[in-house]
């Protein structure tokens, strides 16, 4: 099969399409031919040689597609079912070998490449935010970067939840998209500190920075409140306050969703087709796709995304 | 009614017994004439002035006591019943105001005194092990201070759950009790390196300690650990290190039990008499009392508690 390959360590211009062997099948498995597959953040690392793959997935790039079953190998899935897909890698290609339990439908209404785009960030945030945290009614949620992928979803899914949904930003033009999106309370990092506006009122916090917001994210929490940090763009290392910790009985988790077991992994997938595939379908939380290229132009696409050009999703079509 | 008052501010020798006003049932409280009252290390800091009682909680000192109905006020209770009471103080005393919510069966077998030396320790690993934290059969449990009050009951609930428990513990004498007590992996923290001992492996935290193992406490964490942070003998201001938090997707909780809601308490009593009460029955949990005192007695308790040769629990007799 055709697949991308990085022929040169580190270096994100070097993935070129090239003919692979197509994956072999593990007990559970069924081979999916992939038709669209959406483009992450954590690809751009694993292509800078920062995040390797864990041990066991595939070394091709692509953690979430959409495409049709070929090969139902030993389960009892259906040759020909459509069908969106997580995984710990492998989705810039022709053919993807999936655990039947990171199988989802196609939501009713989306195409492959709509349905791809969807995979990584709605697991992300529903096991994070819903399952973990168990964000409810009346909740304030306080969300990190809201205008960004995991963001703009996060937010939509806030309000369907009954939240007030707050979150930061660095421009106006940047909340005025969260606000759209349905936030209530816009934050100007550049501008405000967050941590005084939000000071005990917090109940979840859906956090992207990490260290340089550890301290604040303490105070911002409210009594009995969850945050779970998913990455680290201010850094890793930070101060914590223990006793601001306890004088909340607060909860402090940090996740990430590809190094999970496969069986780990479809329990979160189950969960999400059931919480967040309804709300996809009624039109609750949209998407948003930048656009879509061709499978050889992996290499490109992440390099836009590197630019930071690009405001909604990125999408391979194989 | 006669009662422990404070004299002088941050002086543990001016506790004294006086005459003071006999409590007002507020609605949903009961009133109970306390036969005993369990002495905890928080009395003897809040008597330093380092532990001011939450906002609407008796002045009276005291956390725990077991004694007998003598007012149902407005609630479904009988006058006469035998009850052993969670507190946010005001045991201390001849008769205490308790929420209904508070009040548990006197475990069948114990005395007013065994009853009374067991609710906050009962209340406070519970809640956090079994409630929070999930301790699951199989799991490494991590124990710090496992010879102390909170210690040596955490081992036997934890041997109790079916889990592998792991203790530290400053000398060769309290890792015998531990062991005694069912405790697995002994390490004695003067001489061993804990994280090193348990890398990856300790699925639960029970931690007192607070700053100073924060970062041996991660490195312990197996994949998917919750630590669980009830005290600060190490200090409060600690770095964290989140990257290595997300590789394990830990979990990092602190708690305190005081501050609680009635609702939030009534919660953990209900919990703790179903899940707990029958392991103190049939003897799986023993309780340990070093020796009773008269009410009266009070500030020589605490200032024997302060001294650190108690190795049980003091309970005062009413
Ligand atoms: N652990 C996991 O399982 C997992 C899964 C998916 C993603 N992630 C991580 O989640 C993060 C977000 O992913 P994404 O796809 O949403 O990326 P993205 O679309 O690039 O969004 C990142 C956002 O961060 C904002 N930002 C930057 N500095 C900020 C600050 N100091 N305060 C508040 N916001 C700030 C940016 O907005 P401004 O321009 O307004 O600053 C941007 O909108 C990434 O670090 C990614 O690696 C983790
Ligand atoms: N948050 C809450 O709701 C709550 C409720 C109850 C208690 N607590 C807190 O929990 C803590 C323990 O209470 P307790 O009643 O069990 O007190 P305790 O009986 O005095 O026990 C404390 C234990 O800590 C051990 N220790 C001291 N330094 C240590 C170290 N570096 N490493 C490991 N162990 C060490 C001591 O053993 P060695 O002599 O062997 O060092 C001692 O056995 C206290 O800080 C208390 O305030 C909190």
């Amino acid at each position: 099969m055709q697949a991308i390959v990085q022929t040169e360590e580190k270096n994100t211009a070097s993935l070129e399409l090239q003919e692979v062997p197509t994956p072999q099948l593990q007990p559970g498995e069924v081979l999916v031919e992939v038709k669209a597959a959406g483009i992450n953040r954590a690809d751009l690392l694993q292509s800078q040689g920062n995040y390797p793959p864990p041990p066991g997935a595939s070394e091709i790039f692509g953690l979430e597609c959409a495409g049709i079953i070929v090969d139902a190998g030993d389960t009892d899935r259906q040759v020909g079912e459509e069908v969106a897909c997580l995984l710990s890698g492998g989705a810039y290609a022709e053919y993807v070998a999936v655990p039947a339990g990171q199988l989802m439908p196609i939501p009713a209404g989306y195409s492959f490449v709509e349905a791809a785009s969807i995979v990584e960030v709605a697991c992300t945030v529903w096991s994070n935010i819903g399952m973990l945290a168990g964000l409810k009614k009346g909740d304030t949620f306080l969300i990190h970067g809201g205008a960004g992928g995991i963001g703009t979803f996060a937010i939509q899914m806030g309000k369907a939840l009954g939240a007030t949904v707050a979150v930061t930003a660095g421009s106006a033009e940047k909340l005025a998209t969260c606000k759209e999106l349905g936030a209530d309370i816009l934050i100007n990092y550049r501008e405000e500190d967050f941590a005084e506006v939000l000071k005990n009122k917090a109940n979840v916090i859906l956090d992207i920075i990490g260290a340089k917001y550890l301290g604040q994210n303490v105070k911002a929490m409210a009594p009995d409140g969850h945050m779970v940090v998913i990455g680290f763009q201010g850094g890793i290392k930070g101060e914590l306050n223990l006793g601001l910790l306890l004088a909340k009985r607060g909860t402090i988790s940090a996740t990430a969703l590809r190094s999970r077991e496969v069986a780990d992994k479809a329990r979160i997938v189950k969960s999400t087709v059931e919480n967040i595939w309804p709300l996809l379908e009624d039109g609750t939380i949209s998407h948003h796709i930048d656009h879509t290229l061709p499978l050889a132009e992996a290499g490109a696409a992440l390099m836009k995304l590197e630019e930071g050009s690009v405001t909604g999703k990125l999408v391979l079509e194989v």
